[in-house]
């Protein structure tokens, strides 16, 4: 199977609807490299059927992982691998439970810093360009239906859709009435800002270039991460709901693959 | 995006080298569908990179599960969906431990039993193009690399490979000497006739036509029902080793992204 390698570039950016998917890698023990390249392979599948795709992978770690080099180099994807060391008192410690810190703030915020710094640099067709790019956060323990790239792709501010989960609760979902979000169905803390996951929400490029001060507040209370980057951009009145939920069936079909 | 769906049928055997991949799904409860339905997702991610791939997969149901049903419809793959329910002495209990039983014979064996009646009924082109597929038991909860299927294509008896492992020992393989395995490198049991995981094997079609009593036995010792169907079909001298070990980082990535 001959696969095309393509850095990503500028000229990416003259693609109007690009999709760039921020996704943090955690600090791998030597013994879960396997798992983490079984993820990898697994996503690089799904993101391989997807056009215009732009993966920015960034590491929790003081240099780039050869391991992730090579695979990124061999996936065919167009990529940027970047990578930011978590702040140590801010880490997991082994034993920790998963949900206890946030985590990946610091990975997502550098992902923001590099679309920042391109949209900076960028000129005349490139800026327009970037001006119908949307962001994705994507982390590798998820499943992507394809569908979902595609309702997303036309997000003007922020953009929201179900997810669904394994164990607990089938699903989180917005709920809407008259076209418009009105709250969040979720078994955890509806009270919060913004209650979604961060699988749940994508957010236009041009919101971000606009928003410098928008980034994922690391001290952020557990569950709080997406408030806290989503309250700068937007009030839940804006929020644009894909995935039409008057066909259940497709409901559950995009509903069960995303989580 | 756009799938074309189709559906199983005679000309498929018009095209040389064509995959048959071989899949049995468990009885689920319900609480586990939409970890179902996601693995089936990735998988089928998967396999739409994979040309001439016949995905045949064998519910352990007594009827076809309508999300299974629209699953494949909408997958856009080719695939043939049969079921066969296992016998009550032989199903896992719940609370039983995963590996008190072998699992899945009676579904391979329906698989099986499908092809060789398409064997049967083939006739001049088609009973030609037979004898070039291959077979490949893939089951659903393994990651697998796009460079495996092309390994496994130019199959005359049986071939085998490395299979990378999450968990426990970090990959099981065959050892190779003047081009021949002479015995494989595993964690467990290396005495066995075949020891070697379903996932490190595929099978050309010609063999199991021609073999019409080789199968899965369903009664075999843990550990054993690879060897209960091999033993049927090749001596271990007649392997025929795949993915190249000397490039050692080539042989981690095909062999990190298979279990």
């Amino acid at each position: 199977v001959k696969l095309k390698k393509k850095k990503a570039c500028l000229s990416l950016f003259f693609s109007s609807t690009a999709l760039h998917l921020i996704a943090f890698l955690m600090q791998k023990m030597c013994s879960v490299w396997n798992k983490l390249i079984t993820e990898l392979t697994r996503l690089s599948h799904t993101f391989l059927h997807v056009p215009q795709l732009h993966w920015i992978v960034v590491e929790d770690a003081p240099q780039p992982t050869p391991l992730v080099t090579d695979f990124l180099a061999a996936s065919g994807l167009t990529y940027t691998h970047l990578y930011k060391l978590t702040p140590k008192d801010r880490k997991l410690q082994e034993g920790d439970p998963s949900w206890l810190k946030p985590r990946g703030a610091e990975q997502r915020n550098e992902g923001l810093h590099w679309l920042r710094e391109m949209g900076a640099a960028a000129k005349g067709k490139e800026a327009a360009a970037l001006e119908e790019a949307v962001v994705y956060f994507a982390d590798d323990d998820n499943t992507y239906s394809l569908q979902l790239f595609e309702e997303m792709r036309y997000t003007y501010r922020v953009s929201v859709w179900p997810v669904g989960l394994v164990g607990g609760m089938k699903f989180e979902r917005p709920v809407v009435e008259d076209g418009k979000v009105v709250r969040f169905h979720t078994g955890w803390r509806p009270n919060r800002p913004f209650p979604i996951d961060m699988a749940g929400f994508a957010v236009s490029l041009r919101l971000i270039l606009t928003n410098p001060q928008a980034r994922f507040d690391g001290d952020a209370q557990m569950g709080f991460l997406e408030s806290s980057f989503l309250q700068h951009l937007v009030t839940m009145d804006d929020l644009e709901p894909k995935a039409d939920l008057v066909n259940l069936e497709l409901y559950s079909l995009i509903l069960s693959s995303v989580f």
